[in-house]
């Protein structure tokens, strides 16, 4: 079994660096912030005996040797990135509990024929440069790092600038490394665990995903004179598509969601009609023909919502990727050792995207899950408690050992 | 007549001072723009022999003596300050067209028996500090200095501060100058003029306004993770509000508008929902009735929205004004100097509030306009013709004598 307090006092430490207003962290991806956890995580890993390699995503890679010079690795991780009001936990449970294996690990003298490789993937959040999972996209081939590079932030720096400018520009081919398995463990981040009473989620698959971002143009115009006839009202054809966005979400019920998290009017002032208003839409379902009819049926729909309106619609999909399922015998050996710990389980499917998803397109992946309270995460007030997030680490831990055995 | 031609020298003059983006100008209140504008202006005032005096408002108040000590002046004016993404008339005409008549007067020799004060009010678009008309408002003496000195901008400056800072605090009491008559030319900022083909707008009334500030509380929560039916959606309340609003507005036709000019997430996140939404809701009609009934039907349908969801719901009132039935006398006055020019004219109902609508207040006030291309205003596209502009001045002087008495 790992330590658990070991890992709960890593975990505390590590939400020390940019704190939230409410409780939780504010570390967004390439900030000082972000500097700053990761030379807290490297030094962990320097005195846990661990090699270090960053590729040119700035993706860190922290080896513990296996006792085959032919074997490949198995690479255990998440993230360190948080949203601008996110949890202690969102990634950070699943790295600092990959670093508590090697731990638990060197404690017991348990040498294994892969070597183990603990990861933390840059930018799994996409909050400041869309789309999420950039680094380990790049990784797995989906992204090129040109297109990387020139991800911008809402305040038009470029991720490569910043990158640069943290000083985490790594040497390594980004997707060079080959992996013998990926395992990822991450907190629920929705209410099924806890509702149903079980402490690990054996995750079999991840829903799909599309973004879409919408750019309506309307005509800037005085609100008290600009009677309603006359108007061009793109902050109302935001509104019905919002409407429009649920109604398809809930058409598609059970196993579907759809909402919108960013809204920008402009000008924004309180007595002038937008001129332009800009929001995305995350639609998600773990199956693919639903996931894609609900992208065609708002494609379909909006432009009419506009047109009535005589409001211009322009659409450009920013991030996509399709259902996963995760690799059946990773699965098989996450389950097993839920049940030879004595942990009740169930099997789950990720609502969130992750770094397992795309690590799934080059190696067998899977994940393993725990409750948090109320499924509440991107949010400050996010909580887990020690037991869960010490019942998961240690099924990762077994999980990890056998896969790269003994 | 005026001097049409020097009247748009000076217009274009003012609008180099913070240009905008696209042809418009970005010269809002209390800026160092606003300074600038204020500084030419009152370069200009001095040329023209007159007097400047400055309010704890920072309005700046600028005399040509009359003839008769006892006399109380005759106040013309209106505001160089701007929207965001403003035009170069909107408030600029009607305060360099005051000028335009006393250096008119200058040039023919004319004497009155009242002073002619040239008046700048601070802060009129309210897009910065809300709300809309402050300084004016203070004047009439709905809201006290205390109020407007603690207005904050989206950054968080008081307006007090920022008066000081560029150097516009004034020594006169608010309020104290007695007036005999406020006379304001402004554009249109909307489409009837132009649609009847009238040179002329005689204001007779102002419709009223609500300014309605709504906060919506949700639950922030990861979009992909969280189920339909637990969501606590504010942006999905917001935009059912944004339907209903626009459903009371029609249902008041004509004669009425509603509209929302200005939308906050937050966090604005793509995958996270937002936890807060605030936006403001813009009510207007000539008719106290209609006004305040759309008002109270707002109120009464938002909080069952918001219940239905899960959504808290708060509103708060932020700025209002009565309709406003302008001077028998001084209407009559500048229908009649239309009428001798030979401009054609109209009766016209002000669909933006000025601040001839606080003056109204504790004085006989009216207001001239003229048409805008498009009825276009708080768009950087506005648009007059010099020949437009160049028949409001003549007539705001002659309203302006006569009202002075020669
Ligand atoms: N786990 C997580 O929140 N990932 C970010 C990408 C997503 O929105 O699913
Ligand atoms: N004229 C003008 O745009 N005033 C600002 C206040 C309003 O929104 O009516």
């Amino acid at each position: 079994r790992v330590n658990g307090d070991r890992l709960w006092d890593s975990l505390m430490d590590m939400a020390k660096i940019g704190p939230g207003i409410a409780g939780g962290n504010n570390r967004q991806t390439l900030t000082d912030s972000d500097a700053e956890g990761r030379s807290l995580f490297k030094t962990w890993c320097d005195e846990a005996g661990l090699t270090m390699g960053v590729d040119q995503m700035g993706t860190m890679f922290a080896t513990r040797p296996g006792t085959d010079p032919d074997a490949l690795p198995v690479y255990v991780g998440s993230h360190l990135d948080t949203q601008p009001t996110g949890g202690k936990y969102d990634g950070v449970l699943g790295v600092l509990s990959a670093l508590e294996v090697v731990r638990t690990m060197n404690d017991l003298g348990i040498r294994t024929k892969h070597p183990i490789v603990v990861t933390n993937w840059t930018n799994e959040e996409g909050a400041r440069f869309a789309p999420a999972m950039l680094a380990s996209g790049v990784f797995a081939g989906v992204h090129s790092l040109d297109f990387a590079y020139n991800r911008r932030d809402p305040e038009g720096n470029l991720f490569g600038d910043e990158l640069k400018r943290i000083g985490w520009v790594g040497d390594e081919e980004v997707g060079a490394r080959k992996m013998h398995a990926y395992f990822e463990y991450h907190i629920e981040q929705g209410p099924i665990l806890e509702a149903e009473d079980k402490q690990i989620g054996v995750v079999t698959h991840c829903q799909g995903l599309w973004w879409l971002e919408f750019t309506l143009t309307g005509k800037e115009a005085h609100t008290g004179s600009t009677p309603m006839n006359m108007r061009v009202n793109a902050g109302l054809a935001m509104s019905r598509i919002l409407e429009m966005v649920q109604g398809v979400a809930m058409g598609e019920q059970p196993g579907a969601v759809g909402g919108v998290g960013q809204v920008f009017f402009s000008p924004n002032s309180r007595n002038v009609l937008p001129g332009k208003v800009v929001f995305t839409v995350d639609i998600r379902s773990p199956d693919k023909a639903k996931l894609d009819r609900m992208r065609a049926k708002i494609e379909a729909e909006a432009p009419g919502i506009c047109d009535a309106l005589g409001v211009g619609c322009s659409i450009e999909a920013i991030g996509h990727f399709a259902p996963v399922t995760f690799d059946e015998k990773l699965v098989t050996s996450v389950r097993s050792a839920a049940e030879r710990l004595g942990y009740s389980h169930m099997n789950l499917i990720s609502g969130a995207g992750h770094d397992a998803c795309w690590a799934a397109k080059v190696a067998p992946a899977t994940m393993v899950m725990c409750p948090c309270v109320g499924g509440l995460s991107h949010n400050e007030a996010e909580e887990i408690s020690k037991e869960w997030a010490t019942a998961g680490a240690d099924v990762l831990f077994h999980a990890v050992v056998e896969t790269a055995e003994i």
